[in-house]
């Protein structure tokens, strides 16, 4: 079944980023003394990615893998959440203005049968309070920031969830998976 | 060596608590359908305990403990953090007030060799502010509350942390532990 999923890293306590939109500590070394650093392809993120048809996007996300300068999603179709103008960065990228609902819909669309890898703090904030999140896979960095931008933020109906299985790393993350329960 | 730990329990949103302070979602059956419910002694609370010298808890925890009726916490020497008066439910309760670091260096003396077992939200703000935790042992509720009283609230410094292995429960419920890196 075609499903709505969330792939994001964030600190211990729970920020996608620090003060000033810092992520560069995303990128840091979190391996303690004398265990190997983090192998990237570890972590999983291909394997989710060859599982997903359509990609929902935010802005400011957008605007920061612009800054990457070159485009990491191949060929799979991205929609971007926003109500200005925007010049894509690849053939894949077109632009939506809607409420969630709409974009999820046009996101699960464009997925065909593969599942939607939703991305961006505000976007999964309306979507998990539209109840229409369907698994998140958090990996959790092994530092507490202290301050900046939550994953989790404003008021959101309560949803009970299912853990999957949880893997650690040997570059000092760890990642947990959570589906949101349908039977309650 | 002598450690202060955190032993707490939130929700996958980070709430230890929810809207008016609602706490009854802790005890709900978080089991899948099909799965069997929790064990209580499995969370490892009792070896916690075994290895706790002395607790330090907040005035706010403490008057939670007083409406269960009976003192769970047995011989262990237990300081509430107040400024106000207070009529200790057992003889191993005493009153202290003063700053965080006096408070831990006293919870710290009363636990001879053993560890701090630091408790409430409020005071745990205060000592992570202050780099006085050592270890955070983390019961994760598979539920997002959506909205509560946060366990990382405030701005506290940043941290490194190493994390421990995670143990997932029958109940639904998971466990980490981080501990927080002196070599940084």
């Amino acid at each position: 079944m075609q499903k709505v999923r969330v792939y994001m890293a964030c600190s211990f306590d729970g920020y996608i980023a620090g003060a000033d939109d810092d992520i560069a500590w995303l990128h840091e070394d979190h391996a303690a003394p004398g265990a190997l650093p983090e192998d990237p392809e570890a972590l999983g993120f291909e394997e989710f990615m060859s599982q997903v048809g359509a990609m929902l996007m935010g802005r400011t996300t957008y605007e920061v893998v612009e800054g990457f300068g070159q485009w990491p999603y191949g060929e799979t179709p991205v929609i971007v959440a926003t109500h200005r103008e925007l010049e894509p960065m690849a053939p894949t990228v077109r632009a939506a203005a809607g409420d969630i609902g709409d974009l999820v819909a046009q996101a699960k669309e464009a997925a065909g049968e593969r599942d939607v890898y939703l991305d961006g703090g505000a976007l999964i904030q309306q979507a998990l309070a539209a109840g229409l999140v369907d698994e998140m896979t958090l990996t959790l960095v092994p530092v507490i920031l202290g301050e900046g931008t939550r994953l989790f933020d404003g008021i959101i109906p309560r949803q009970a969830l299912v853990f999957g299985p949880s893997r650690a790393f040997s570059g000092g993350m760890m990642q947990v998976t959570a589906t949101v329960r349908r039977d309650t």
